[in-house]
């Protein structure tokens, strides 16, 4: 648990660092501030090469925070290791499989990344609500 | 506190999942390969339906994120049950009754339920400001 | 740590509240049926004035609740205190001044707190790398 919460960590901030990474380098700023202080040009919106990072980084927040919940929840309440184990690799596996292909736009990879990652996330869950109704 | 924490991650899980099923009904595809891949008309944004969800979606965030780790420091320091469960069944209660209101755009129900949520917030917030001040 | 994440949920959920502050005196509505219940002109995006507050809780989120996940798994894994503390005081007053910094748009004082809270969170996960790798 605590390694998988780690590397879940060092994706979310690859992928938040990397945005910031692509946008310095398009020298487009989004606030008045950072244009004048440190040059670019400003407009409303990023532009789409930091947007696909952007959404990268939604989906994994809205993936992982979830996810390291649930697996908190299913340690907490004595949940066997061995089952939690093969989930939480899976979904670190798909996690980092999805940003990659994510980034790289690469279909049906992406899709198929995701849906793994969901079903750990099913299973982890079923699993949480299977232990609380039983006990 | 695991039964609270599983209600909401399945109601940030449920709004999410949603978010996705309404964008493929609308068939619009925000990435190109997506729409090469898959079919669909390519657009700058998701269109008013998905933006719905979404919105119910980070406004979710915004609250049970916040609401859980407060939860979790709450029984870390070792606050009463009696009234934590009374917080915790009224915010879970809230933050459903918002999620539907959001995505039946009934108001002034949702205004209502978000502020229903937000006291329940407060109260556990200065339930342990007062638990960490008076040790 | 139960102090450091009280006082970084205060900060997001101020960031959160100040924006919907914001958009209430802007009188400007997202949502149709909020236009139709209280008044305010209806439009498809945020004015700039929200949309900078909203920016600032997107980095917020960004950054604390992965910070707070590595301190949890830092003191789960059985963590030193002394360090660790010093961490978390500075990650917390670099927050803060990164909030306040990004809303009364100061440059290049919002980088600089940006780049201390940055550090912050990078010698915490080296230092949780190095403790999980040494066992």
């Amino acid at each position: 648990m605590p390694f998988t919460c780690l590397l879940l960590v060092v994706n979310l901030l690859f992928l938040w660092g990397y945005s910031g990474a692509v946008r310095g380098r398009t020298k487009i700023a989004i606030n008045p501030e950072d244009a004048a202080q440190f040059g670019g040009e400003l407009r409303d919106s990023d532009p789409p090469e930091v947007a696909r990072v952007l959404r990268a980084h939604r989906n994994a927040e809205s993936a992982i925070y979830p996810f390291l919940l649930l697996g908190l929840v299913y340690v907490l309440i004595g949940g066997g290791l061995k089952l939690a184990s093969a989930l939480f690799a899976i979904f670190v596996a798909a996690r980092y499989a999805h940003s990659f292909t994510y980034l790289k736009a690469l279909q049906p990879w992406r899709t198929i990344s995701f849906l793994i990652g969901g079903l750990a996330m099913i299973a982890l869950l079923l699993d949480i609500a299977w232990l609380l109704l039983s006990r």
